[in-house]
Parts: C-alpha cells; sequence; structure tokens
C-alpha cells in the first residue's frame, strides 16, 4: 500500500501536482455527520499557497468539489470522495528532473522505484500539493470531533534560531494560536518571519518544529503496543511531506530526565483523575490519559533552494550543478501547521471509530 | 487492533507479564528460508534480563518454543508461532495496582479501558517483557535480511547526559558497537554505566536515545506518503514500552538547518548514485535512497522508581502517596538496544515483501 | 470497512446512483504498465445500459476520467483515480424510499442503519449503477493480467430454466462466448432473450447463473486458510449487487459426488502436470493448481418490478402496497457478465501482487 | 497474507498436522467477556475425531491451553492466544506427498507454492485438523453472540442423494438439531449414516451441503459493498477445507425465480418490520435484515480414499498409480458442521465489532 491510511476509515488520497485533479476517498465514515462546507473552506485557506509574503505565489483556489458521501449537509454513510481540480497543468519539460534529481525531493527515489515512468512535473505525486486533499479529510474529522468536545490545534514551536512559546502541557490554550502567523508569541511569531525572509534573501530555505494539542479525549483510547495513540499519530504525520521526526510529551527531552522527573504525578481535581505535569504527552502505554495529547512534528528545510546545488545526471553519469528554477516557499511550517492538525484529527477519529474499551466496570 | 503489526506479514504478539506464556504468530512469510536458533538465542540473550548489574535481577531464561512454521530449520510457509514460557507467573495480590496506579505505567490507562478486567500482574500484557516475542520476530527478520545484504545494528546514543559518538551518518561502522555495553566509545560506555549506578543509589532511574542503522538497502524501498519507510518504521518502533519519540537521519536537528545544509548533494562513486551527506537518513520522499537508513528512539526513564510518588486511591477518590516495591532496571535503555533494532528488521522486512518497485525503466 | 476492497492493492468505489458522480480509486499498482483506453472503454459497453432490448432505457455514457495514476497511457506507480459523471442527477423526491422500502431492494436496511441520511434516489451507493466504476478497475486489472497471459472471460450460464452449455473445465474456450449475447450457444442465448422478454411483459423479473474461467494462471497463486484464490474470490463477487451464491469448480455439485469423481487425477502432458478433469475449478487447498480457475456466481431477479408488492410505511407502522414506478431491466443477468468478469480480474491481479511464493526448491 | 481473517479482530490460526501444537491467536477482543470453558469444550468435541462411527479413529483431546488474554474467566483486553499439542506428531517418510501428489488434496500446489519446504505430514497447514483452533475462536465468539441474543446453529442440509428438511427461512428451529448427528430430520439422518456406511465399505466417501442460520441479529448489520455480511461470512466460510460453495438464502435457487417469487414481502409483526418469506436470507444490500441469516456451504467428498488413485511422480516426471494409506473420514460434513458454524460466528463478531451504524435518525 501506500497512499491509504486508517484501520477503521480508509482514506485514500490521489493525484499528482499538475494532473488534472487531486482528491481523497474517505470510506468507514458512519452517516449522519454534520458538514460545514464553510469551516472546511477557512480550514482550507490556512494551507492554500500564495496568499502571503513567505509562501509560492503559486495560487490554486483549493476548493473541493464533493463527488460523493455528503447529501444535505450530512455525511450520508457511503464513501466520501472530494476533487480539487488543479490549474497549473502539466505542460513542458519535466524530463530534466528524472535525469538530474534534486537534492532533498523524491525525484531520485521516484525515478528508482517507477523507472521513469513517475510523473515527475512539480514532484508529481510527492508535491506538498497533496497535502491539501489530505486538509479536506481531516478538516471534516476536526468538525466531528468536536461535536464530541474534542478540539485539535498546533502552533509553530520553531523555525530556523527561533523559538516559540510552548503549550502548557498541562492545559494548553488552543484559542491563543495567532490567526494569521500560528504562534503563540506574537514576538516569536515576529522573528521567525525575519528568519524566512532572510532565508529567501539569501536563496535558501528554513526548517522548523511544529507543536500540536488535543484536548478533549477521553481517558483509554487507542489501543495496546502497535495501536497506540503514538504510533496511529506518528504513522499519518509521517506522510506528510518534509517531516523527519515525530515525538510526545517531552519527547527526546526525557533522555535527559530523571524517572522522578518524568513520571507526572496522579492528582484529583474535582473528583476527576488527572495529572499534575505532562511529560507523558497524555498517554501512557499508548493510551490516553485524559490529559492534553501534545506532540512535535520536526520539518525539514524546503528542498527547493536558488542555490545551485551539486548533483548527477543518471543517463550520462557524471556529476552534474543543478539550478531548480521557479519559486518557492523559504519555509513550508507555517503552511504545514493546518496539515498536521489534520493529520491528527484524522489518526484520532480512526481511533474512535475502532476503540475496543469495554463497558463493563469489575 | 492493537497487538498486531504489518502489511504484508502479519505479526501479533501475545501474553501478559505473569501469565503462563508469552509468545508470537508471524503469518505471511515465504517457505525456505534457513533459521539459526543459536544466532537468535545469541540475540535474544541481548535483552534478556539478569544478566549483568545495570538490569533487573528478574531471570528468565527467554528460551522460544517453536510451534509451528519451522521444519528442520527452514520456513515451511505457514505462520510461525512461538511461545517462551513464563516462570515468574501471577500468584499474590496486584489488585492494588488497579486501584493505585504507578505514575509514568499504563495501569490508570488500563483501568479506564478494560474496566478492571486487565491482567494488572507486573504489567500485564504492556509490560516490557512482551518484548521478548518480538525480538524473536525481529531476530528472525534480521537473520533473512542479511541473507539480502541488510545488516541492522544500533547504539545507545545518550543516556542521561552522557553522549556517545553517533554513527557515521554516510558509512555507519556497524561493527564497532561495544559487545558488553553497546556504545561506540567504550569511555561514553563507562560513563553511561555510572550514570545509571548513580541513578539506582538514588533510588531513581535515567532515560536515553538509541541511534539505529541499517545497511545494505537497495534504493526504491518503501511506498509513497502512508507507507514510507519513515511511517511504517515510526509505527512499530512506538510499540515498545517508553518510546516517546522518533526521528530520521538529522531528526529534529533539521529545525535548525538551512535548506543548503539539509539536502544531501548526489554524487557518484564508482558509478554509483550516492549522496555525500545523509541528513535525510537515507530516505526520500518516503522512499529509500540507497544510502543507510538512521533513525533514533527518544526512551524515558524507567517508570518504576524506589522514591515515593504521588498518586490517588481510585476506589477511595483520594491522594494517596505509594512506593512501588520490587528492583527494576534503573535504565532500560541498554536492554531495548536489540528490541529497537527488531523492529526495524521487522518493519523493513515488511516493507521488502510488499515492494511494489517496478520491473520496466521507460 | 464497506466499500474498499484489497489486501495489495487498495481499491475503494464511491458514488450514488443520482449524485454528481461516481469513481474509484486503485492505490497500489506498481509503475510502467499499460493502459488501453479504446479497449477499457470496450469493456465498460459491454456493462452500460440502454444499448439493448432487454436492458433499462437510462443511457449513461460511463465514460471514465482519470484523474491521476495514468500518464502518456502508462501507470505512473500513484494511486489511480477514475471518474464518471452523472447525468441522471438526483431531482424529485426520494423520501418515498426512506418511508415504503422497495421489497428485495436495500432500502429498509440502509434506512435502519444510516438512520434516514442515506442517499435513496435510485438505491444510492447500493445502485448497480456502482459496477461501472469496478469495471473501470477490473478492465484495469484486465489487462494487466493479458499482459501474464492469463485471460478471464464469463458467460450466462442460465437464466430462468434456460441453461447454456458449460465451459469445459479442462480447456475453456473463451473465445466462444457470443459478442452480443453473451452465451457459448446462440440457441441458448436465443431463449434465454425471449424469457427475458416474457419476464418483462408480466412486469415481472428473472435470475440466472454466470459461469467465469480464468485460464493460464500458474500454479501456486493463493495463500492457505483464509488468503485462498475461493476467498478471495467469493468476498469481491459478494460486492456485486444481487449475488446470492458463489462456487468453484463443480461447486454445489460436490454434495452429490464420490470421491473418486471429485479427486482430478493427475496426469503429464507435455511434461506439465495437469489434471484430467476438473471438479476442483483450479484450486486445491485455496491454491491454484494451474489448471482453469472455474467459478459461478447465482444472480437473483431484478428486485424492481413492475407489479404491486407488500411493503410497509415505515413513518406510519402500517402495512401498504408498492408500486416501483420507472422502467428497470427485466434480468441484469447479461449486463452482470462483464461485471463478474472485473470482480473476478481484480481478485486475482491482487493475489498476484502479493503472491509468496518461494523462489528456492528443497 | 493467508492464515489470518478479521477487520476489527484479528485472528491468526498456526500449526500442521503433525507438529507441536497446533492454536491460535485473536487480537482485539473487548476486556470483560465471559468465558465458559466447559461449554466452549462441549463445542470443541462436536468436531474432534475419533468419537464415532463415521470419522476417522485418530484420536485427539483438542483441549486447548490458553496463555494469554483471558485471567479469572474473563477476557482481558490482550490477544488471547490458545494451543493445542498434537500427540500424533511427525514421525516417519511423508516426502513421498511431496514427490506423488494425492488427487484432490493440497498436497501438489503445496508443493509448487513452497518448493519442498512445505511440512507435508497429513496435510501439514492444509489439514483438516487446523479447523480445531478455529473453533476455538468460534465458540468464543459464539458465547459473546449469545449473551447479545443471537444464536448461531448449523446441520447437515445433504448427504450424497439424501436430503435433511431445510431449517424454516423464517422461523429456523436451531434447537431441534439432532444431539448425535446433526440433522433435523431424525429419518435423513439415518439414511445419511448409511450412505456414509456405503461409502466407506466400498472405499470411497461422499460429500453434502451445511446450511447454517443465525438468529437474534438486530438489523443494519454488515457494510456496503466488499464488507457486506455475505461478502466477510463466504471469505471465512472458504476457509474451511474442502468448501466448494457458499451461498445465502435461497442460494443458487434464485436463479430459477422470478422477482415477484425472490423478492420477500415486508410486513409488520407486533410493530416489527419483519419479511414473510426469505429468499434474501436475512440480508438485502449485504445487510442484515432482522430476519434470520441463512446460508449453505458444500462440501466436497473427503479427498482421502482407500481406491487406487491416478496421480504423477514429480521427481521422475511420469505418471504413476497412488494408494492413500492410513484410515480417513468416509464423510467430513458430520464433522464440519460445528466448523461452519464457528466461521460464521466469528464474521458476524468481527462485523459487530466494526459496525458503524449511526445512531441519529433524520
Amino acid at each position: 500500500m501506500s497512499s491509504t491510511y486508517g484501520e477503521n476509515l480508509k482514506l485514500t488520497i490521489f493525484g499528482q501536482s499538475h494532473g488534472p485533479a487531486i482528491g481523497m476517498t474517505l470510506d468507514g465514515i458512519p452517516a449522519g455527520l454534520p458538514v460545514d462546507s464553510e469551516e472546511l473552506q477557512s480550514f482550507l485557506n490556512r494551507r492554500a499557497p500564495g496568499r502571503n509574503d513567505w509562501s509560492t505565489p503559486r495560487r490554486e483556489e483549493d476548493r473541493p468539489e464533493f463527488l460523493s458521501g455528503i447529501v444535505d449537509g450530512f455525511t450520508c454513510g457511503a464513501p466520501i470522495a472530494a476533487v480539487i481540480h488543479n490549474r497549473n497543468t502539466r505542460s513542458g519539460d519535466y524530463d530534466s528532473l528524472k535525469d538530474c534529481p534534486r537534492p532533498g525531493h523524491a525525484d531520485y527515489t521516484a525515478q528508482v522505484k517507477y523507472g521513469g515512468f513517475q510523473d515527475a512535473a512539480g514532484g508529481g505525486h510527492f508535491s506538498g500539493r497533496l497535502t491539501a486533499p489530505l486538509c479536506v479529510a481531516g478538516g471534516l474529522c476536526k468538525q466531528w470531533l468536536r461535536e464530541q468536545g474534542i478540539s485539535v490545534a498546533a502552533h509553530i514551536q520553531r523555525v530556523a534560531d527561533v523559538w516559540d512559546r510552548d503549550f502548557d502541557p498541562v492545559s494548553p490554550a488552543l484559542d491563543q494560536v495567532g490567526p494569521d502567523f500560528p504562534t503563540l508569541s506574537a514576538e516569536a511569531g515576529e522573528n521567525m518571519r525575519r528568519r524566512i525572509a532572510q532565508a529567501r534573501f539569501q536563496g535558501d530555505s528554513v526548517g522548523g518544529i511544529i507543536q500540536c494539542a488535543v484536548t478533549g479525549l477521553p481517558a483509554g483510547l487507542g489501543e495496546p503496543m502497535f495501536g497506540g495513540v503514538e504510533n496511529r499519530v506518528a504513522s499519518i504525520v509521517y506522510g506528510i511531506p518534509a517531516v523527519k521526526g515525530v515525538a510526545f510529551g517531552a519527547g527526546f527531552s526525557v533522555a535527559g530526565m530523571r524517572g522522578s522527573q518524568c513520571n507526572d504525578p496522579f492528582i484529583l481535581e474535582n473528583g476527576t483523575v488527572r495529572t499534575s505535569a505532562n511529560a507523558a504527552g497524555g498517554i501512557l502505554g499508548g493510551i490516553s490519559t485524559g490529559m492534553p495529547v501534545l506532540f512535535q512534528a520536526a520539518i525539514k528545510p524546503t528542498p527547493s533552494i536558488a542555490r545551485a546545488q551539486q548533483s548527477v545526471s543518471l543517463r550520462e553519469r557524471r556529476e552534474k550543478t543543478l539550478e531548480v528554477r521557479g519559486r518557492h516557499d523559504p519555509c513550508i511550517v507555517p503552511r504545514a501547521v493546518p496539515v498536521v492538525e489534520a493529520a491528527a484529527a484524522i489518526a484520532i477519529y480512526d481511533l474512535i471509530l475502532g476503540n475496543t474499551q469495554t463497558n463493563r466496570r469489575k
């Protein structure tokens, strides 16, 4: 398999960057769930290109057309299919990418795997553009989670050497993420934008970290071992291009902690069991504790940069200097924020659909 | 699902810490693969408890009995089943764990999910002991990978504040991992053992990071989007108890890199396409480049510590101080090293079984 | 799951009878496979309505538009997506079907399952129209099988009380199926058409049996137990509306056979192991023998008939007489023939993709 | 995959006829379900060999040992593992089966697929003995279904030319199946036993049909298209060795029916929607109607017969006469009755676990 995710729902993402359309099918969704199209569009707009100074000027509408599965504003129980038609369709010669692969992109691995039959134009199926249909599916799941009192929000935790404040791990303020630039600290946001502008000016790019929080999850969600919240969230978040690391709660910092620091003490709060800290990121043994689920995704710098780079000609079997033309996001982290939320929402909703929690008490 | 992994092979891990036996079934393995039982036993011994000063004195044989799937030293095409009988079986009263959950353990989440029906003794199905059957499956996969020229090895990259040397990302020396204590630098190993001894003395525990390398992988392995090497490796590695982070190549450091640093230049080496650096950890677009695959797993400090901790009585609904009795590993990182190798080997072998690489060239 | 099939490929069928479009996504297909669009269209035309005297006059083009996965006539390794736009889209009031379900249709079960949110128009997702995208996927798989020397063909074995000749189980003449009406005996075909015309004249409908043969399969395909050729073929063929029985080889006749008749003797033919009879339908232990695979699908009479029928008003909780308006196929068996071929082709191609046959000999 | 079944539960069957043990793992079962071991043993005894005059004299205890997943008589949420130790273990030379395959058995297909590495002794993994662990899983599922008011029972509908009465499709009397010999009519049972004795006397074997009924199913169970009750039941029932046909409701008879006969009229009975007939076998559009689910499985005659048969020597590439030694069931139909019930129970329980029925009404 490849572009299909889910144990209980089945999401398939299709399309290539410059093909006629991209889209998704989402099977296994119960009937009777409301769909708010306007809200979905607002969510998609957070990801859409061409809307600001830090992203690529390619402008696509990203307006999904639903072909099935939704009738009169409610899911009907049949698979949902949505397409987004591409305007910038394939034209011109992209065969150079099959000969001289761009460093940091999937050009070379696609060439090896698909033997030249891959759609190389604009990165084809590996393009970041394919995160648009992921956001369609994720935007829907976000709405259905909210119906159950579950919220998902992310912010930029780091760009280059600039760090935002962290979410409070015990009670993250999801509504304090900036509407224009998704940070908790407006000042950090300003500094990040400055780093991005610098990188662009220098024909280079920068990476970052996104931190995501899910609140309102009941305790007891997730299955042991390979079906835990961590496994399932990581396995979809790594489907977002450029993600090179995923970590939960205190993440890689646990390596430097003592058990006495890392174990979150249990407390009672108005009769509810909670923990007074949240190094676990809301997950013990793969299963939700009822505390906020927190995770980070490390995003590498955009591989498309203006500088000349070292590559090879696969046909002529010689080394060669490559210059990538076109304008590209000098930092994809801001636009990846809703994509991380979408991925998290899909993973969580899938877990909810398949939850095997017992109804009995011993 | 829960304790079942794999797209092409199907691995199910069963058992509870103090039940009659733990074990695994492994379905989907081709016939005719040789099995070296002695080598498998050596691999399992690396994980087994009670063999040194830094781990729990509970001593189990960890000698798997194969019930099916292997005949005369070769796989026969039928599912492989192996059991390891437990000697320390359930006795005494473990119900206190259902009432007063240990911080950092799955006691509370299991209680919520399973309503008191879970096997609480020794952590039940959530016990680290369940990594033994994972190592049986992984030890087999390691052997079958080696037949194809693929090697998997890991070392301790960090314990507490002590760091080992990294694997050279371009040509990792897998054979330089210490036989007694799995570090590249013997001195770092000495210091780590000292930190572990300190923590034990203080009734506390320490965490760490394991770095794993896979060499000899052909280019073109892995599927796009959700079927990439990263997704599939992360999704099994998070099945190892205590893992809170998984990252590939430069990992979370990519956040601080420029594109011009993070893009690995393509070069030709004796006619073969390689990259002169390996920030990508051997993976672009989810697909192997032919360079070593490198990843890290962050391991939290053992949650079982000797110190008094804050918990709650679930029945009496009041806060309560808990003391965890018994002796435990003050650091599980050393014993987790072969487990990480096992998980990686299973994920890679699963990907190889389902590889859809084309045979044609355009 | 529901509308998703496959272990190695993942096929999702979407759409409702009167929604904007129907279609499919097909993930997991290797790159470099040729696609002959004209031949695919000819195949689809065999299923399309409105082309003859025995089927519904609703006429749809059934011309798939490929949105992804195929570039310049070859698969590119990314998921294939195809849509067929509906012309007869939803209009008018179909709510009567939610109140007063048609006997033999899924109206009642959909109402119970989806609570009134289902798309009732024209049967919604349960409509026979959804077999068009199944034929798109199956038509592609047929082409790819033929590349490997594997052919799939079906004929009408029975309509009402008229029987066609059977395929010779040892060497079925796939090319002798009639081009206009898919029987082996033209005379039987004539008689079947007469029965269908009679049924139509009487405001009624008739059922039948389709027999399908797959030739050229190598021996050794299929997995034991639940992954056998029979399990996998049956599990997709039951996805065709109106199928109530699936049987292999001698099928239900085995019940009346002796072992000495039912065991197919092994023989050598030009050095190749074959069987001199084929009661097994080319399958032993779920695995192909190298002989033709033969199976039957029993198709119930079209539930839409002109006669008044007994039903209930779900809202008023009272019994009620129902008259189904509109014109419908008095027999869907002829149009189901390519659909059965499509289903078989998909199942077989899926098995080939995941084949775990060993390369070694002991 | 091969020996693994289920979308929501995951059942893996392992073992070979003459290996050390056979068994199963069953993952995905909620905690807190009661297990009645005695009742399970009674169920298993219905399948066990050596207990009467019509089956093989090989006598195995078939007493499962549970290694995990059940604590104090209740499921604990972890995977259930059970083993049955074999007494008749491999000894002697079974290589003749690799050279000269028995007609009607999987010897030849296993040899081709596994290249001689298969465990040929007693049919290895293809042996009917592997239905014992299937019955362990199915016996558990039957108990859990009964807790929900769902009953599963089967009887022999036909052996050779002798037919039993059918279950009444509208209200099948599950409790009227004979305790010693599973027919509804004692006289039919007597005649069947006579046919079986005749066949044995003549060194031959006979086949038959099993009819199974599931009552108490709520309406709305099953998913559309490939996830229907028919697809899922057929796909596991074909995992029982010797099954060559599976059909629902009126089954293959639908081919000779008119729509006006085959459409089951809806009626109201004490305010409940039912159908006055049940040609649909309780399933419309793949989804349960609330009427009894009825299906048939056609079982071929035991392939092991005493008569000389025609086969080939694979090594010497010449035709050869084969005599199968040992005593075998001249008819496996009686012992297959609980196996069919087990398979049905597993399929239905799996569907219940993944049921996506809506809670809302429009």
